[in-house]
């Protein structure tokens, strides 16, 4: 990877007067009576002073954030969200999620939680149908929930959540039905199963600024194919993660979230509509597939 | 100036997966066409990805951020901008105006052009009134103009503007009128000379996120009082700065924008109603006082 050479700086008067501004806009919060916010704020304070030392940012590129951020705040309301799309683009809520959830041993890795999660999701039964009728070919997804030492964790709740083969979630639709989502319990040997989907990349939403951005840097909006699942068990730590798929070619395009992990990708087999299903279930001639997915639940910290 | 220990760092593949998403994030911007774009997003990236990782960044906080930004976003209109004043009270704003009028030999300090300024002010002969009519307490301003070697520089155009009394600019008045804004012309031996209004504190607006966060950290919302000067002359380097009052209170407790520059700090001397004025003005029996300010203009680069 090469990055562009900083361009030059200072030195002498003018470094000391760069430097000047930035402790006096650090001790600016010296008397924050929250020591947790003073160290947020003055670490933030130092970090952005130094990007702009660093790059010389120019008085028209302050004022084009400027405006950037004034239109990613104008499109924001209730149902879309901006500046979570730009924390999203630029990594930093994947990052979020790296550094509060910490690797712990063979514990499966966390994504993001994503916009479309909703509470209250209707229960299926063990090796239930979670798509509610939505179009897409159909997956029969399947695997053991297991504790760092193998043992496996009966009784965890496994919330489910994915896009259609539209790239459209539930909450996206106009006439409010609950698809492609919902929740069961591992049995008593851990193990789980449920009907879902095979995962569709999908765009994320490009008539705003970040969208505008994108396509200035010549980055894909398209999201890689993934299940959402978040798991809780007592005594566990709660996780959030997806499975991707490993024949998707947006793995090497690259996720504009960097939700991307190595260690989810998995095998969706494609199967034939001959091919007998793990519970008998009549597709009406259609081919369907399947995954394996073992989640590793750290424990409660 | 004591700061917050960061919180502890961790090692190996914890560290390794944070890492990934930093390079994956800084690698995703290595296609963009503009080789100055890249390098901008490239080193912002860098830094908020540092950021979010040394202090450790919580996802409720994460959330506050992104509720923040959306506040700011939602007050920001045509005549409120809510952004600014961000980049204004963590001192982006003033490290933006440094960064871009380098320090060169003598010539004076620059400082923000801030919100008030307005194009097309009236022309005020040399000796002449700015004040409109507003409250306060005049103020015979004087100086001369020359260049870093100390020769006048002549047919300067010096456009100034300031807060009333009670703290307000003209453009802030709800019938429109102006005050306290012009421009004049140094004369042959660069000399000018204007009654204007001995600055007054005020405070930035405090209703918005921006309030609320100098609220919670204990910081004055109180500005520092200035008169802004605004210079231009062929061959020489526009000059944006402002004068100090040396017996401003506001100078010890700090300017929220931290627009005090020590080099910029003048007396401001007290004259009684009976002391004669500069050019015989009668000034109804009112005190007056008077400030010299002589400003040195860089060479055009």
């Amino acid at each position: 990877m090469t990055t562009s050479p900083p361009a030059t700086r200072p030195t002498g008067e003018q470094a000391a007067r760069e430097q000047d501004v930035v402790e006096r806009a650090v001790a600016s919060f010296e008397d924050c009576p929250d020591p947790r916010l003073r160290q947020v704020l003055q670490s933030l304070t130092r970090h952005l002073h130094e990007f702009v030392r660093e790059v010389r940012l120019s008085e028209r590129e302050w004022g084009d954030a400027i405006a950037f951020l004034t239109a990613a705040g104008h499109i924001t309301n209730e149902s879309r969200q901006e500046f979570i799309l730009l924390s999203d683009v630029l990594g930093l809520s994947t990052q979020t999620v790296a550094v509060n959830n910490e690797a712990h041993r063979n514990a499966t890795e966390s994504t993001q939680l994503g916009s479309f999660f909703v509470d209250h999701s209707p229960e299926v039964a063990p090796g239930g149908d979670i798509t509610g009728g939505a179009q897409g070919r159909r997956c029969w997804v399947e695997g053991t929930v297991t504790d760092t030492d193998g043992a496996p964790v009966s009784g965890a709740r496994i919330e489910v959540w994915q896009a259609d083969a539209d790239g459209f979630y539930d909450v996206q639709y106009p006439d409010g039905r609950v698809a492609c989502r919902g929740h069961l319990y591992s049995g008593p040997d851990g193990r789980y199963a449920f009907w879902g989907l095979r995962p569709t990349p999908y765009p994320i939403p490009t008539d705003g600024p970040v969208g505008v951005m994108l396509e200035m840097v010549g980055r894909s909006p398209v999201r890689a194919a993934h299940l959402h699942f978040l798991i809780t068990a007592p005594g566990h730590r709660p996780l959030v993660t997806h499975v991707l798929d490993a024949d998707d070619p947006q793995l090497k395009v690259g996720d504009p979230f960097f939700g991307v992990k190595d260690s989810l990708v998995r095998v969706f087999e494609e199967q034939s509509a001959q091919a007998p299903t793990p519970d008998g279930r009549d597709l009406n001639g259609a081919d369907w597939t399947r995954v394996r997915f073992d989640p590793v639940l750290a424990p409660q910290s």
